[in-house]
């Protein structure tokens, strides 16, 4: 293989990817491209110029500010997978760096408040396993769903002192929105309220504070590559007391964590040198 | 539930939806947003204006043309799922009236030539199977994957009228785009080139012409809602020769076998009244 070609984020190793990309530290993922930017320009000092995505915007949009990537990876297991290969190659491969990765967006919460943020200590699939199932060659690949402890604890600290509502657990992810969700608004809803009433419950009982989509699949891919992760979401909703997401929400409160983050490890990084 | 809020769309039941979307009889999906606005563009006769996009435009595009529908779906069974079924309330349930659905994309192809255009006649999983499975509740729920003949015949006469290369067969869906496809050339591999051609000739041998990623998902809720549906893909690459996509090839023929096929609707419809 002379050029690889990373097809989903329109950049091959033909390019100077250590040029363009070998000082990034930490990658941020959120689902939107919106969100992506929107980080990108919190991240950013100079307010004057809107930052530009690199590379193709299909798929992706990445941004970069200073060592930092900010990146939309769309939304379930799958879009992020694709992202997370591509991404490593990138990186680690060819910009000969080596990156920690953070996913923050917004999840409901299973008897939490509006607003709290939820710092992932097991990411668990809809079975309340710590693991991915994938089918490869048409064999069943289980893979355990690591986070970094070290993270955790660094952003539960921050939260702490920003006395931002927070609460480390069990985050779940689906593989849809609706039905594995106990959701009675999709298109298809074939159980009862009761039945929706006792699966949230049960998820409660095993610890589990809230459901996304990308979890799953963040965690074992990081874990597989031995990369330093987390996953901190905003709350939108209490699944407990209803199923309709009204309005985007600010996930406001995972952001303002994992600003402080960036700004604390920048210190620590300009200390080290 | 007085305002039924379609969330990904950015549309809600208290807007005209029926005066909005009451005509619309086809609907176009395809991966990202470039695609389905190039569909809106090519069904359009009006070239002077752009389409807009209506609703919200951070999950999905959605561009109306008359009486089509040309939306984007994302990548992945997940996020085409949370789109099937806001568009499914949003359609057959506010606006009154019923759409055909059509999945037109490109694909990896298993023993043909780039440019060759794919009509499925079956979707399957990984493991051959022509089902889709969900976890609901935490049990296994399966769904056949469902697509009408009707529409599988009346494409593939189009694209023999017009002398496209076009076969019709079974079409595999991954939930990931390298490793459950056997590509060498991801961030993770823990298989040999001969176990990737073992596998690849194995799935020629089920009869398996190509691969992508969101068939199953889309032919299993057509199928539960009773949605008359087909899918049409272009190859991109022959996969029994190599993984690289290395640019984005077009899916010209899929696409000028579908602008025929709405062609022909169109007129009949006019006949009809």
């Amino acid at each position: 293989m002379t050029i690889d070609y990373l097809y989903h984020l329109g950049l091959d190793s033909g390019m100077n990817l250590q040029g363009m990309f070998g000082d990034v530290r930490l990658v941020i993922m959120g689902g939107s491209k919106e969100r992506a930017l929107m980080i990108a320009r919190q991240l950013t000092t100079d307010n004057t110029t809107l930052p530009k995505p690199i590379g193709r915007t299909d798929r992706y949009h990445i941004y970069k500010v200073g060592s930092c990537l900010s990146v939309s990876h769309g939304m379930g297991a799958p879009s992020i997978s694709i992202l997370l290969h591509e991404l490593y190659k990138l990186l680690f491969v060819y910009a000969k760096t080596e990156a920690e990765f953070v996913r923050i967006g917004t999840s409901g919460g299973i008897g939490i408040e509006p607003g709290t943020v939820v710092i992932t200590t097991e990411s668990v699939n809809e079975r309340n396993e710590a693991k991915q199932d994938l089918c490869i060659l048409g064999r069943l690949v289980s893979r355990p769903t690591y986070l970094s402890p070290e993270l955790i604890d660094k952003l539960y600290n921050i939260s702490t002192s920003l006395a931002i509502p927070c609460r480390k657990g069990k985050t779940m992810s689906c593989n849809d929105f609706y039905e594995s969700q106990a959701r009675m608004d999709g298109a298809i809803c074939n159980y009862t309220k009761e039945d929706r009433e006792e699966y949230l419950n049960r998820l409660a009982g095993y610890g589990v504070l809230n459901i996304e989509m990308e979890g799953v699949a963040f965690a074992a891919f990081c874990f597989e590559k031995k990369i330093k992760c987390c996953m901190i979401t905003t709350v939108l909703l209490n699944r407990l007391n209803g199923d309709q997401v009204k309005a985007e929400l600010s996930m406001i409160g995972a952001l303002q964590v994992l600003l402080r983050y960036v700004e604390e490890s920048m210190t620590r990084s300009k200390e080290d040198h």
